[in-house]
């Protein structure tokens, strides 16, 4: 392993360079972003070796994509045509059936693999990266019967040295377990920034009373609209079917309070609360 | 100051008593809970010195009510009818103007101090009680002009002295502006852990991608039914309207999605966006 490449040097790509170095002190990192300030930054931040291009790609050993969803569809194309025959390609996106989708018939299909890494902030660009961004972590890896025998071991092998567990799905049960677990949070979150900003004109009192819950609930509502308004677009039916669901569940929620059933509305929080349980061994 | 009555020693009632006996090393504090078993925890926790009983109350420099906000209300005028004259009451519910209205005619209205200290977690009960809960956290005082003026400064010191931060409010727009703040973070929570429980029947998948955004944002929904119920019960009207609100935005987010006008989903992402200024300096 001589040469990897990372597309999309931020808190993502950018966080993955500082642990490759880690197992791989030897190894070059060749960084291509859209804005040369970012690729700037990230030399700067000795995050990666050197600012490339695409045409330089053919040399990886390895190359990830960390761009938000819909760059990564729309260059992913051009990546495998690329590349060696030797070369993996790994893209970090939190959508996954459209991409495999696209890559169906490629030639190279067999160099690439499909994965998901549950980790993230709600900060982004390469000043945010930080080494252990992905520690004890999730990765999911999609359709991996299409990846390369060897390279796939090449991947985990990897994931596993930076101490990420890995978990296998299909990338169409992975876009729709996704839209509930992770997307509808984001929405959720950025709904519940604008009500309450929409409503509270004095910012103090949304300052002094955001101890009481608000300040975690909302902190998603922090994150990129870059990066997530092509999830938005690239995951719509299973995100629309996970919002007709929880708007369901909060007027059914008004309901009750409205008709003084408290007795039904204690017991759904009561139900509620095993969540708990099923986050037990998170922290 | 000799004499303090906890009523209530739960994760806030506990924490106080911590630190009221760092600010009065030789004070007494007596604590009264519905449970015995309760009573026991707080004692073998070093929280409280003595099991209590309304009957002693006549005691107290200082009772500070920390139960459930239904229990507060239905206490109130039984605590405000037995203390003495130089007693002051302070009661720590999340909803005000209903406790406000219960002792607007009694004769020791002027002996109470209605206050909401906005901190807490998710956790109940004596067990999670800790020093240093309410260290620069907001308190908000309503109707202080109804309070005694020299009982009301007492307060204030012991507040200032533990590191809060003091905030007036009336009792009304107290609990208006609180049920956008926090009320409706607790109920979108809630609800975001109802519908994804209700769609993944497999926990391990809820368990594996809950650390893209979902754990954080489904923090509040391990709050406790019991506190919780008689907040939505007595602040009814306010959560009804924040509701209103919510699921207004989250069906218009939802249009846009089916309409495909993924510029106008942006622009309010970014809008959105704005609430990390008006965090800022919260962490």
């Amino acid at each position: 392993m001589n040469n990897v490449f990372v597309i999309g040097v931020g808190l993502i790509g950018g966080s993955l360079c500082l642990d490759i170095k880690k197992i791989f002190p030897d190894i070059k990192i060749h960084g291509i972003d859209v804005s040369e300030e970012t690729l700037d930054l990230a030399i700067k931040l000795n995050l990666i070796d050197y600012k490339s291009n695409f045409k330089e790609l053919y040399k990886g050993d390895l190359i990830f994509i960390a761009t938000p969803v819909d760059i990564a569809n729309n260059i992913i194309i051009d990546v495998l045509d690329i590349i060696n025959e030797k070369t993996l390609v790994i893209d970090f996106g939190s959508t996954k059936s459209n991409i495999c989708n696209k890559v169906t018939d490629h030639k190279n299909r067999r160099n690439y693999l499909a994965s998901h890494p549950i980790a993230g902030t709600e900060f982004s660009g390469p000043e945010s990266a930080f080494s252990g961004l992905f520690n004890d972590k999730t990765i999911i890896l999609c359709d991996i019967e299409k990846t390369d025998q060897k390279l796939l071991k090449t991947a985990e092998d990897i994931f596993r040295s930076i101490n990420m567990n890995i978990r296998y799905m299909d990338s169409l049960s992975h876009d729709k377990h996704i839209a509930y677990v992770s997307h509808l949070s984001h929405i959720s979150s950025f709904m519940l920034g604008k009500t309450v900003m929409d409503k509270e004109k004095n910012e103090n009192n949304i300052f002094d009373m955001a101890g009481s819950g608000f300040e975690s609930t909302v902190r998603l509502a922090k994150s990129s609209p870059d990066m997530w308004t092509p999830i938005f677009k690239l995951n719509k039916d299973n995100i629309v079917e996970s919002l007709d669901e929880y708007i369901m569940n909060l007027k059914n929620f008004k309901s009750l309070i409205q008709n003084d059933d408290f007795t039904q509305l204690k017991n759904q929080m009561k139900k509620t609360n095993y969540i708990k349980n099923i986050l037990k061994g998170l922290n």
